[in-house]
């Protein structure tokens, strides 16, 4: 008996009903996107190790694969031992999103771009996370990104096209939280929260989901923010509308004209969901004005978010490009997904005696495929009824025996197959 | 200035018009595979290393890229500098073929699959090559499968799907050479060439294609091979057809079952061009019976090739099982494609005056998409030529502009962009 054999930890296979069923939603996906102007582009897998570490990455550049230079001499292996730098022996790295390579394809290419350049990026990302329930090694992201549009047209693009998605994939019910980096900024000054100390605070700010006001409250006491009554206050956060500007007096954490920004951008998609939250943070430092998140009432996770990020894009350039970009959590949305069979070839087996001469069998094939159909041929075995189970199962939709006598395809007595749950 | 930015050595970007060639390439190939019975599958791009370096790969283990172990330890890097086994630092590795990880993927799912699994996996490897025209680190492989069929039914069903997936690319000409590791077998054991040198004089006579038969046969005398007209008798070998049978006593080094076996494929298979070549070895060492080999006239190189390895698959499963595989050059094959536009959606440009409102541009492109169309905005620039040229190269169709007095889509005047070259 053979040992056991595994994917490596965190990873996975995917067997054909589920391969299809991602490729069937990823379809999906680059057809609408492309449907709304976006051209997909692709990357190598594997970055230069000093990109991936450039400080673009936050906390994923910790959770980076390094790839080991070739030909590593026993000098290279005795100074990494001495200096006790592992990642000196690593010139390579998995890429852990597709932002940081997108900086460095822009930096490449962008000679031969549009000046307002809209990419898809259908990918997988690789993260060393502890494995868990939900959350992978290896997982597929579904990027758009507009660069170098500086306005809102890049925010309502992006949040036109992915609702366009989400609908195309019947997902319904979603919901758009949205705020503005600035937004924040005011909250935390109206706080007294020390420049240096804001980009933690926002990062307390973010546990709000999980640990509540009063832990955020306490978390940024423990950081030094003085003011007493930050849980009250954020519980107020949490109620805030789109009419704070009808009813006297705006309060004083706001900032006047990136909520403006906002209430045109949900203006411009009146029959979008769209909620102002004003503590919603994405986690990401890189943010520099809008973020938006997608929510479902039914699922306590974020399906998805993005926002705008203009000082990134450009820093392999060395000079400031406008960016703005929305990533939907394929990984997440796709078991959502009640994906039915997609409409077309229909699928049939050919279930063959022992003595049937293989040209025979071949021909038979060649026929259908030609009119159009998927087919598959299946020996016959003894327990018929669990063999058109399995292929029903797969998918199939009729099964015909062939015998010896069977000369041609208008021979074939096709009997279709029960629809069995997948 | 900034510094130069490229992708990492050996490896490629893809901008948008060659991103579509590829793509459109690929729905070409799984359609048709597809079609034939076959089922897509995935594993994850990395393997466990011990199982890269298992010897199943050949020459290509040594490319495999090493992925590092996470949290490395002083003491793992001063053990790794003391034995001078960096490989020791890694627990995992990209895979360097599609092959490995079929064998892994069916040892870990044999019991979900059925008796019979006919696999498709489209994905890309990864090999540390030196560099050079037409050969990456990154590339695209796309295999075909039959795993548990020991008869001729395997080879048929690959030879009839690849030879459609051709078809349906448009790489007419196309021939498939035919062999037999028997009938190699045969011709060195008429050589008298001992069981111990075999695989070495197989690699040898691998590079016929290369050096000539005098160069192979130079290179067998090295090896100890003292037959001396070694070089007259590859040159008849290389006429060799499908008539030995026909014509009085067959060839000394003929392996009679094998070459019977092979003129039944070829009977099978009466529109197909398939040629017996008795010098064909395919590089990989754990082929078992039947290779075949794409080639086309007006190519040097090989355009696919594949064949039996009834030892490989249950490797990893401890017990012997039937398999038979067919992987078609994509890379070579991608570049020779005269791939049209899609036919299909209508692209539209929409060139927009600066003082048009952000939401009448979404409204006018929410119609248009809704329509059916694909549709980029463009703002007007000075040179409309340079834009419309742009546009045009870019694959879309007509082009519209807009302007404050715009109010709908009915408004539109679409005129046709020229086709420009891509």
């Amino acid at each position: 008996m053979a040992a056991p054999v595994t994917p490596p930890r965190g990873m996975r296979d995917f067997l054909p009903a589920e391969k299809a069923r991602r490729e069937h939603a990823l379809r999906t996906i680059r057809g609408v996107y492309a449907a709304h102007g976006f051209d997909e582009i692709e990357t190598p897998v594997m970055e230069d190790s000093q990109r991936l570490h450039a400080g673009l990455g936050g906390d994923n550049e910790k959770l980076a694969f390094a790839v080991m230079r070739r030909g590593l001499s026993g000098d290279d292996l005795a100074a990494a031992a001495a200096s006790g730098d592992a990642l000196s022996l690593a010139d390579l790295g998995l890429r852990y999103d597709l932002t940081v390579p997108l900086a460095r394809f822009y930096a490449t290419h962008r000679a031969a771009l549009p000046p307002v350049f809209r990419s898809i990026q259908v990918a997988p990302v690789w993260r060393a996370e502890r494995p868990q329930k939900g959350r992978f090694r290896q997982f597929v992201q579904c990027d758009i990104d507009i660069i170098g549009e500086p306005g809102p047209l890049a925010e309502l693009e992006l949040l036109t096209a992915t609702l366009a998605t989400l609908d195309a994939l019947g997902l319904t019910g979603c919901t758009i939280r949205i705020n503005d980096r600035r937004i924040l900024a005011g909250v935390l000054a109206s706080w007294g929260v020390a420049e240096e100390l804001r980009e933690r605070a926002l990062i307390v700010i973010d546990k709000l989901d999980k640990i509540g006001p009063d832990g955020v409250a306490a978390e940024l006491r423990e950081l030094g923010v003085e003011k007493s009554d930050v849980a009250r206050e954020l519980r107020q956060l949490e109620t805030a509308h789109w009419h704070l500007l009808d009813e006297g007096e705006p309060p004083v954490w706001l900032d006047l004209d990136a909520y403006r920004d906002l209430l045109a951008l949900r203006a411009a998609l009146p029959d979008a969901a769209i909620e102002f939250d004003p503590t919603l943070v994405r986690g990401m430092g890189y943010y520099t004005g809008t973020i938006f998140e997608i929510a479902h009432p039914e699922y306590g996770y974020s399906l998805g978010g993005g926002g705008r990020y203009d000082g990134m894009i450009g820093r392999f350039l060395g000079q400031e490009v406008p960016a703005c970009g929305f990533s939907i959590g394929f990984e997440r949305i796709v078991d959502l997904l009640q994906v039915a069979d997609e409409a077309g070839a229909r699928a049939v087996v050919l279930v063959h005696e022992k003595d049937v001469p293989v040209e025979r069998l071949l021909a038979l094939k060649a026929e259908l495929v030609a009119s159009g159909a998927r087919v598959r041929l299946e020996r016959r075995v003894k327990n018929l009824k669990s063999l058109l189970d399995r292929v029903a199962a797969d998918g199939f939709d009729a099964f015909a025996t062939v015998n010896a006598a069977t000369a041609d395809a208008s021979q074939l007595e096709f009997r279709e197959l029960g629809v069995s749950p997948r």
